[in-house]
Protein backbone atom coordinates (compact mmCIF):
# COMPACT_ATOMS: atom_id res chain seq x y z
CA UNK A 1 0.00 0.00 0.00
CA UNK A 2 0.95 3.51 -1.00
CA UNK A 3 0.29 6.69 0.91
CA UNK A 4 0.75 9.62 0.68
CA UNK A 5 3.41 11.66 3.23
CA UNK A 6 3.27 15.57 3.10
CA UNK A 7 6.70 16.75 3.85
CA UNK A 8 7.83 20.23 4.44
CA UNK A 9 11.75 21.68 3.60
CA UNK A 10 12.83 24.61 5.65
CA UNK A 11 15.94 26.45 4.57
CA UNK A 12 16.62 28.82 7.82
CA UNK A 13 17.38 32.18 7.57
CA UNK A 14 17.23 35.05 10.30
CA UNK A 15 16.26 37.61 7.55
CA UNK A 16 14.69 35.25 5.20
CA UNK A 17 13.50 31.44 5.98
CA UNK A 18 12.32 29.31 2.55
CA UNK A 19 10.07 26.83 3.18
CA UNK A 20 8.75 24.53 0.43
CA UNK A 21 5.84 21.64 0.79
CA UNK A 22 5.52 19.07 -1.27
CA UNK A 23 3.45 15.44 -1.60
CA UNK A 24 5.49 12.24 -1.67
CA UNK A 25 3.56 8.79 -3.10
CA UNK A 26 5.67 6.19 -3.93
CA UNK A 27 8.17 7.52 -6.29
CA UNK A 28 5.97 10.13 -7.14
CA UNK A 29 6.33 13.69 -6.12
CA UNK A 30 3.85 16.96 -6.40
CA UNK A 31 4.29 20.72 -5.17
CA UNK A 32 1.81 22.16 -2.87
CA UNK A 33 2.96 25.39 -1.78
CA UNK A 34 6.14 27.42 -1.24
CA UNK A 35 6.72 30.81 0.61
CA UNK A 36 9.16 32.40 2.31
CA UNK A 37 9.09 34.38 6.24
CA UNK A 38 10.74 37.46 6.08
CA UNK A 39 11.90 39.21 9.68
CA UNK A 40 12.40 42.74 10.10
CA UNK A 41 15.93 43.69 10.46
CA UNK A 42 15.90 46.05 12.73
CA UNK A 43 14.18 45.48 15.98
CA UNK A 44 15.12 43.02 18.96
CA UNK A 45 16.45 39.67 18.16
CA UNK A 46 13.93 37.99 20.14
CA UNK A 47 11.38 39.51 18.57
CA UNK A 48 12.67 39.08 14.94
CA UNK A 49 13.03 35.02 16.53
CA UNK A 50 8.90 35.70 17.41
CA UNK A 51 8.13 36.56 13.97
CA UNK A 52 10.19 33.55 12.24
CA UNK A 53 8.35 31.06 14.96
CA UNK A 54 4.62 32.71 14.16
CA UNK A 55 5.43 32.55 10.67
CA UNK A 56 6.60 28.71 10.24
CA UNK A 57 3.71 27.67 12.81
CA UNK A 58 0.83 29.50 10.49
CA UNK A 59 2.65 27.15 7.86
CA UNK A 60 2.56 24.36 9.63
CA UNK A 61 -1.50 24.66 10.90
CA UNK A 62 -2.42 25.47 6.78
CA UNK A 63 -0.33 22.47 5.01
CA UNK A 64 -0.37 19.99 7.64
CA UNK A 65 2.61 18.26 6.87
CA UNK A 66 3.78 14.87 8.20
CA UNK A 67 7.71 14.91 7.89
CA UNK A 68 9.90 17.75 8.06
CA UNK A 69 13.52 18.42 7.17
CA UNK A 70 15.64 21.32 7.47
CA UNK A 71 19.26 22.33 5.75
CA UNK A 72 21.87 21.46 7.71
CA UNK A 73 23.01 24.67 6.74
CA UNK A 74 27.18 25.27 6.85
CA UNK A 75 28.97 27.84 8.72
CA UNK A 76 30.90 30.36 7.33
CA UNK A 77 34.10 31.79 8.96
CA UNK A 78 32.25 34.59 10.88
CA UNK A 79 31.19 32.87 13.96
CA UNK A 80 28.95 36.05 14.98
CA UNK A 81 26.84 35.08 11.70
CA UNK A 82 27.12 31.73 12.66
CA UNK A 83 25.74 32.11 16.07
CA UNK A 84 23.16 34.35 14.58
CA UNK A 85 22.11 31.67 11.91
CA UNK A 86 21.97 29.24 14.73
CA UNK A 87 19.22 31.01 16.46
CA UNK A 88 16.99 30.96 13.42
CA UNK A 89 17.39 27.12 12.83
CA UNK A 90 16.86 26.47 16.38
CA UNK A 91 13.32 27.92 15.84
CA UNK A 92 13.31 26.24 12.53
CA UNK A 93 13.94 22.75 14.30
CA UNK A 94 11.72 23.15 17.14
CA UNK A 95 8.15 24.49 15.47
CA UNK A 96 7.83 20.83 13.52
CA UNK A 97 8.93 19.10 16.55
CA UNK A 98 6.50 21.07 19.00
CA UNK A 99 4.08 19.59 16.07
CA UNK A 100 5.17 15.99 17.21
CA UNK A 101 7.11 15.95 13.64
CA UNK A 102 10.38 14.44 13.20
CA UNK A 103 12.45 16.33 11.93
CA UNK A 104 15.42 14.96 9.74
CA UNK A 105 18.69 17.60 8.63
CA UNK A 106 20.24 17.46 5.18
CA UNK A 107 23.76 19.06 4.37
CA UNK A 108 23.45 21.58 1.44
CA UNK A 109 25.48 18.97 -0.48
CA UNK A 110 23.21 16.22 0.03
CA UNK A 111 20.70 17.89 -0.98
CA UNK A 112 22.70 18.76 -4.45
CA UNK A 113 23.52 15.61 -4.78
CA UNK A 114 20.63 14.32 -4.36
CA UNK A 115 18.42 16.62 -6.96
CA UNK A 116 21.34 17.52 -9.70
CA UNK A 117 23.90 14.48 -8.75
CA UNK A 118 26.88 16.72 -8.41
CA UNK A 119 27.64 18.01 -4.76
CA UNK A 120 29.21 21.19 -6.46
CA UNK A 121 25.85 22.18 -8.63
CA UNK A 122 24.98 26.26 -7.87
CA UNK A 123 21.77 27.66 -7.24
CA UNK A 124 20.71 28.08 -10.89
CA UNK A 125 20.93 24.30 -11.11
CA UNK A 126 18.78 23.61 -8.26
CA UNK A 127 16.23 26.00 -9.35
CA UNK A 128 16.26 24.55 -12.81
CA UNK A 129 16.01 20.96 -11.34
CA UNK A 130 13.39 21.73 -9.01
CA UNK A 131 11.04 23.06 -11.81
CA UNK A 132 11.80 19.41 -13.88
CA UNK A 133 11.06 17.63 -10.47
CA UNK A 134 8.03 19.49 -9.67
CA UNK A 135 6.79 21.26 -13.10
CA UNK A 136 3.98 23.07 -10.96
CA UNK A 137 6.28 24.47 -8.35
CA UNK A 138 6.11 27.98 -7.85
CA UNK A 139 8.62 29.79 -6.01
CA UNK A 140 9.00 33.79 -4.49
CA UNK A 141 12.92 33.57 -4.41
CA UNK A 142 16.23 31.21 -3.63
CA UNK A 143 14.75 30.68 -0.34
CA UNK A 144 11.88 28.84 -1.22
CA UNK A 145 13.61 26.84 -3.93
CA UNK A 146 16.12 25.65 -1.73
CA UNK A 147 13.93 24.49 0.42
CA UNK A 148 11.43 22.88 -1.98
CA UNK A 149 14.85 20.92 -2.93
CA UNK A 150 15.37 19.60 0.42
CA UNK A 151 11.88 18.23 0.62
CA UNK A 152 12.35 16.33 -2.66
CA UNK A 153 15.72 15.28 -1.27
CA UNK A 154 14.00 14.55 2.27
CA UNK A 155 11.14 12.58 0.01
CA UNK A 156 14.26 10.39 -1.83
CA UNK A 157 16.09 9.46 1.80
CA UNK A 158 13.20 8.45 3.18
CA UNK A 159 11.70 5.87 0.18
CA UNK A 160 15.35 4.67 -0.37
CA UNK A 161 15.54 4.14 4.07
CA UNK A 162 12.16 2.18 3.02
CA UNK A 163 13.28 0.17 0.29
CA UNK A 164 15.86 -0.55 3.01
CA UNK A 165 13.71 -1.61 5.84
CA UNK A 166 11.62 -3.35 3.07
CA UNK A 167 14.84 -5.32 1.95
CA UNK A 168 16.47 -6.03 5.41
CA UNK A 169 12.97 -8.02 6.71
CA UNK B 1 6.64 55.16 43.43
CA UNK B 2 9.26 51.98 43.28
CA UNK B 3 7.69 48.56 42.19
CA UNK B 4 8.93 45.21 41.77
CA UNK B 5 10.71 44.06 38.45
CA UNK B 6 10.92 40.61 38.55
CA UNK B 7 13.57 39.67 35.96
CA UNK B 8 14.99 35.96 34.71
CA UNK B 9 18.31 35.79 33.17
CA UNK B 10 19.14 32.59 30.96
CA UNK B 11 22.71 31.40 30.55
CA UNK B 12 21.86 29.18 27.56
CA UNK B 13 23.07 25.53 26.58
CA UNK B 14 22.41 22.55 24.13
CA UNK B 15 23.29 20.39 27.10
CA UNK B 16 22.45 22.84 29.85
CA UNK B 17 20.44 25.61 30.32
CA UNK B 18 20.81 27.70 33.71
CA UNK B 19 17.99 29.96 34.55
CA UNK B 20 17.86 32.27 37.65
CA UNK B 21 15.16 34.67 38.91
CA UNK B 22 15.43 37.84 40.81
CA UNK B 23 13.38 40.67 42.38
CA UNK B 24 14.48 44.22 41.75
CA UNK B 25 13.12 47.05 44.13
CA UNK B 26 14.81 50.42 43.73
CA UNK B 27 18.42 49.15 43.90
CA UNK B 28 17.42 46.62 46.48
CA UNK B 29 17.71 42.65 45.28
CA UNK B 30 15.73 39.88 46.32
CA UNK B 31 16.10 36.08 45.10
CA UNK B 32 13.36 34.15 43.70
CA UNK B 33 14.14 30.99 42.21
CA UNK B 34 16.88 29.39 39.72
CA UNK B 35 17.37 25.71 38.23
CA UNK B 36 18.61 24.50 35.16
CA UNK B 37 16.81 22.79 32.29
CA UNK B 38 18.13 19.41 31.17
CA UNK B 39 18.04 18.12 27.45
CA UNK B 40 19.39 14.08 26.80
CA UNK B 41 22.41 14.25 24.82
CA UNK B 42 20.85 11.55 22.62
CA UNK B 43 18.09 11.83 20.37
CA UNK B 44 16.96 14.14 17.00
CA UNK B 45 18.34 17.50 17.88
CA UNK B 46 14.95 19.36 17.00
CA UNK B 47 13.55 17.57 20.12
CA UNK B 48 16.35 18.22 22.51
CA UNK B 49 15.29 21.94 21.61
CA UNK B 50 11.75 21.16 22.43
CA UNK B 51 13.18 19.89 25.79
CA UNK B 52 14.85 23.31 26.28
CA UNK B 53 11.78 25.15 25.16
CA UNK B 54 9.12 23.04 27.44
CA UNK B 55 11.66 23.53 30.79
CA UNK B 56 11.76 27.10 30.06
CA UNK B 57 8.07 27.98 29.36
CA UNK B 58 7.22 26.14 32.47
CA UNK B 59 9.63 28.50 34.61
CA UNK B 60 8.06 31.35 32.71
CA UNK B 61 4.45 29.93 33.74
CA UNK B 62 5.68 29.58 36.96
CA UNK B 63 7.30 32.85 37.86
CA UNK B 64 5.64 34.86 35.50
CA UNK B 65 8.92 37.56 35.35
CA UNK B 66 8.32 40.89 33.59
CA UNK B 67 11.71 41.42 32.13
CA UNK B 68 14.37 38.91 30.58
CA UNK B 69 18.13 38.65 29.64
CA UNK B 70 20.14 36.63 28.27
CA UNK B 71 23.75 35.56 28.01
CA UNK B 72 25.13 36.48 24.74
CA UNK B 73 27.03 34.08 24.75
CA UNK B 74 30.62 34.61 22.77
CA UNK B 75 31.76 31.78 20.23
CA UNK B 76 34.50 29.77 20.76
CA UNK B 77 37.04 28.37 17.73
CA UNK B 78 34.63 25.21 16.65
CA UNK B 79 32.03 26.95 13.90
CA UNK B 80 30.04 23.47 14.35
CA UNK B 81 30.15 24.04 18.18
CA UNK B 82 28.98 27.50 17.56
CA UNK B 83 25.48 26.82 15.58
CA UNK B 84 24.92 24.27 18.21
CA UNK B 85 24.87 26.88 20.72
CA UNK B 86 22.95 29.20 19.06
CA UNK B 87 20.04 27.12 18.72
CA UNK B 88 19.72 26.72 22.30
CA UNK B 89 20.33 30.17 22.11
CA UNK B 90 17.32 31.02 19.60
CA UNK B 91 15.02 29.12 22.10
CA UNK B 92 16.18 30.94 24.89
CA UNK B 93 16.03 34.14 23.03
CA UNK B 94 12.30 32.89 21.85
CA UNK B 95 10.43 31.77 25.15
CA UNK B 96 10.48 35.19 27.00
CA UNK B 97 9.96 37.02 23.89
CA UNK B 98 6.58 34.50 23.15
CA UNK B 99 5.51 35.39 26.62
CA UNK B 100 5.83 39.52 25.50
CA UNK B 101 8.71 40.26 27.57
CA UNK B 102 11.67 42.71 26.40
CA UNK B 103 15.11 40.52 25.91
CA UNK B 104 18.33 42.05 26.82
CA UNK B 105 21.57 40.54 25.76
CA UNK B 106 25.06 40.78 27.87
CA UNK B 107 28.16 39.83 27.21
CA UNK B 108 29.94 37.45 29.58
CA UNK B 109 32.65 40.36 29.98
CA UNK B 110 29.49 43.22 30.66
CA UNK B 111 28.07 40.40 33.55
CA UNK B 112 31.21 39.78 35.22
CA UNK B 113 32.34 44.06 34.90
CA UNK B 114 29.06 44.37 36.29
CA UNK B 115 29.19 41.75 39.00
CA UNK B 116 32.79 41.33 39.61
CA UNK B 117 34.48 44.48 38.83
CA UNK B 118 36.08 42.84 36.39
CA UNK B 119 35.55 41.72 33.11
CA UNK B 120 38.48 39.03 33.39
CA UNK B 121 36.70 37.72 36.55
CA UNK B 122 36.96 33.74 37.01
CA UNK B 123 33.19 31.41 37.36
CA UNK B 124 34.36 31.00 40.89
CA UNK B 125 34.39 34.83 41.64
CA UNK B 126 30.72 35.08 39.79
CA UNK B 127 29.61 32.67 42.00
CA UNK B 128 31.24 34.37 45.44
CA UNK B 129 29.54 37.78 44.40
CA UNK B 130 26.23 36.04 43.60
CA UNK B 131 26.11 34.70 47.21
CA UNK B 132 26.95 38.33 47.95
CA UNK B 133 24.81 40.14 46.35
CA UNK B 134 21.54 37.86 47.32
CA UNK B 135 22.32 35.82 50.21
CA UNK B 136 19.78 33.67 50.27
CA UNK B 137 20.39 32.50 46.48
CA UNK B 138 20.45 28.87 45.78
CA UNK B 139 21.82 27.26 42.98
CA UNK B 140 22.39 23.90 41.30
CA UNK B 141 25.29 24.50 39.30
CA UNK B 142 27.46 27.06 37.34
CA UNK B 143 24.86 27.33 34.54
CA UNK B 144 22.24 28.84 37.07
CA UNK B 145 24.75 31.28 39.40
CA UNK B 146 25.72 32.28 35.80
CA UNK B 147 22.06 32.71 35.05
CA UNK B 148 21.63 34.67 38.44
CA UNK B 149 24.18 37.12 37.41
CA UNK B 150 22.77 37.76 34.08
CA UNK B 151 19.63 38.63 35.51
CA UNK B 152 21.27 40.87 38.52
CA UNK B 153 23.21 42.34 35.91
CA UNK B 154 20.04 43.50 33.65
CA UNK B 155 18.87 44.85 37.19
CA UNK B 156 21.54 47.03 37.56
CA UNK B 157 21.76 48.30 34.24
CA UNK B 158 18.09 49.21 34.05
CA UNK B 159 18.43 50.97 37.18
CA UNK B 160 21.24 52.88 35.36
CA UNK B 161 19.10 53.72 32.51
CA UNK B 162 16.14 54.42 34.54
CA UNK B 163 18.08 57.14 36.75
CA UNK B 164 19.65 58.35 33.36
CA UNK B 165 16.25 58.86 31.73
CA UNK B 166 14.96 60.78 35.07
CA UNK B 167 18.21 62.76 34.76
CA UNK B 168 17.91 63.51 30.93
CA UNK B 169 13.61 64.74 31.37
Amino acid sequence: MTHTIRIIGIDPGLRRTGWGVVDSRGNALSFVASGTVKAQLDGELAHRLVTLHAGLTEVMQQFKPDEAAVEQTFVNKDAGATLKLGHARGIALLVPALAGLSVAEYSPNAVKKTIVGAGHAGKEQIRMMVKVLLPKAEFDGDDAADALGIAICHAHHRVSLARMMRAAG
